[in-house]
């Protein structure tokens, strides 16, 4: 193996070293239960306190009280679905509208929550991804009770109209819900400015640790519990606290935000764009996906006809290299993408899609590396795919190929 | 400050060294997302599945499969109770019988589903912290759905005949969960022998990490999920793993369970045979509660009449010593416990319950520098009570007092 090169960024993030080092007294001095009245417990306690207020500096929230740490991402999503269409605040209104793109923290709770007799509307999105914000106000009542549309998309990078999307939200007196797990750290989030009510994150995206995350909701927002218990987090997700967790969480954003954002932004959009050229310039039949422009800056996402994405993983992975194709979240299951689908993607085609996310510790040279490497892969993929025939794809044996699949095994 | 003692180890524990190197590499280079196919996720892969055999084989579980973790023991016992009277292996069946010294991650769980249209009944225990066995037989009925008592209380150290109680559950029809978030690691725990059907526990509290739990469910219980998304834990508790926490979690569990837990139970049971002597020998008008016999081998709980517990932890930190009164994990409240109040404690004695909880880092010198000081404390805080007339308690003026305090101010 002649290099390494991770560039599955959007799936998780390397833990960084002041991640760590921030980490490392809450997992072996300072061991003390945060409720705990004694020296140990306190220190604890404070630096849960310092942690949330970074998180409420690094989204502009009004008061560190609005922050509630989760176990993760997708605790955050669930809780603020659920728990607001359950919750008093909702005053009774049940309809939801989410989009076609969501991750599956969202759509599955909303699919669950359909089935106990709250009607969801799931928002088309156009051939990049967007949501359409037409049809939004068309199906918008005053009987809605939250709209919840993801910041960026996990798959395609695509990012997505906020303050427009709460303006209509808040204007037909529904809350707006945004699960932001991709965004935080990748892109600008001012949750005043946007009129955004609840924000879901997650630091493993932005090179803190796994297993912690956190929910922005807005004061005067009543939620019932994701967990009952000890009454931790304003008693919405009790249990004794993650204390390494929630200081490295605080350590992660600090660090992905503020003035060092731009300039990372810049940088790692540089070289994905460098990496999108080139792949696009050196892979026939190949299909470009998201938005080019309005999207996180490290995500590169593309269709390869004529080749199925997981030969694609393997072989980039013996050559040291980490990519992704479909959600890396929707574990073990390697049916086409939702996301590709929704955007209009063939379901032969989408099975050939690759996912490359870049971070601010990749380098020129492995977009160089990456695009060699991803090259060479497709082409020897094509010439033993049987829907490749004479230097193009054969889109009738494509078709025979997937009814024969789908159908007769 | 002449020592430091910590002896609060019922509200979490000094993480152990051997932890902290097996997680160690999962919060550094083996960073990987364990749904991705490349190397360094599957080596993520494998340490979960690793760390989930560790945990099968400490409880003696048939499977790993009937291992699910979670983001810690409050949020077993949510998925626990709620999963099960919501999935479908309840056959629609709604009662819920528990008992009034569970933790409050049980009691609140209960009480939420108590709203929703699930009746509950709340066993009594008595004066040392059994459960009503004949109340247990008396009130089951062939509607009820599930049992769910703790395997030892985390206040007073008393252990529940498990066996017994799945006999009866069994004998009805319901299933059998126990909360054993204090008891793992610290007493012999077989869910095969016992007859358990789902037990929760938390890693923070046998030397492990926070923020890490997990549920055991007899294969064939069918749950709703705790967090609905990409899938992960058999979909009952989707989110990115939190891979360093569950590698902490096999660790620790490996490490505190088989043939080390009798050597340390007897260990530990010696210093707080001790501990208990020395105290009960040095303070009068001081009561033991909880079972001496029956009890975690750990946990030292008292009740010293004519002082305030909150008084007594914060003159104990002064001198060093960690210990805590009432529940650590009942957040900021200074009511007196729900538990001393079960047994059947008087209100204004209660205030003065004093927990001290040993490990296997403690030492004699330790518990003799605990005996001495607590002797001290007490002494000192009883000279300014008023309540305190003439070197014994003047229950007239508690009275008074407890009156004072509760109606006039």
């Amino acid at each position: 193996m002649n290099r390494f090169v991770y560039a599955d960024n959007a799936a998780t993030t390397p833990m960084s070293e002041s991640v760590f080092e921030a980490m490392k007294p809450f997992l072996t001095e300072f061991y003390g239960n945060p409720s705990s009245l004694y020296r140990i417990g306190r220190e604890a306690r404070r630096a849960v306190t310092e942690a949330r207020m970074k998180v409420a500096r690094a989204l502009n929230a009004k008061d560190p009280s609005e922050i509630i740490f989760t176990g993760g991402g997708s605790q955050a999503d669930n809780l603020a679905i659920r728990g607001y269409v359950k919750g008093r605040s909702a005053r009774g209104k049940k309809h939801i509208i989410t989009s076609k793109i969501e991750h599956h923290a969202v759509l599955y709770t909303c699919e669950a929550l359909e089935k106990e007799g709250y009607p969801v509307t799931y928002l088309d999105v156009d051939a990049q991804g967007h949501v359409d914000l037409e049809q939004l106000k068309s199906v918008i009542t005053d009987q809605t009770a939250l709209v919840t549309i993801m910041a960026a998309n996990n798959e395609i990078g695509t990012i997505q109209n906020l303050k427009a999307i709460s303006e209509i939200a808040h204007a037909h007196g529904a809350v707006f819900h945004t699960d932001a797990v991709q965004a935080v750290g990748h892109m600008p989030l001012d949750v005043q400015e946007m009129g955004i009510d609840m924000l879901s994150l997650s630091a493993h995206k932005f090179r803190g640790p796994k297993g912690i995350g956190a929910l922005y909701v807005r004061r005067g927002i009543a939620l019932e519990p994701l967990v009952y218990g000890g009454g931790q987090e304003r008693g919405l997700a009790s249990g004794t606290e993650n204390v390494a967790g929630m200081v490295g969480l605080g350590q992660a954003i600090e660090d992905a935000t503020g003035e060092h954002l731009a300039e990372k932004m810049g940088y790692v959009k540089k070289l994905t764009d460098r990496l999108v050229r080139g792949i696009m310039d050196a892979i026939p039949y190949t299909h470009y996906t998201g938005d080019p422009v309005n999207r996180l800056p490290g995500t590169a996402s593309f269709v390869f006809e004529a080749i199925e994405g997981e030969g694609l993983i393997l072989r980039l992975d013996l050559a040291g290299i980490c990519g992704s194709t479909g959600s890396a979240c929707s574990t073990g299951s390697l049916d086409p993408s939702h996301v590709l689908m929704a955007i209009g993607l063939p379901h032969e085609i989408a099975h050939g899609s690759l996912r490359l996310t870049l971070g601010e510790q990749n380098t020129e040279e492995d977009v160089d590396y990456l695009i060699e490497n991803v090259t060479k892969v497709v082409e020897t993929l094509r010439a033993m795919s049987p829907v490749w025939v004479d230097g193009k794809p054969d889109l009738t044996a494509a078709s025979d190929l997937h009814d024969d699949h789908h159908h007769h095994h």
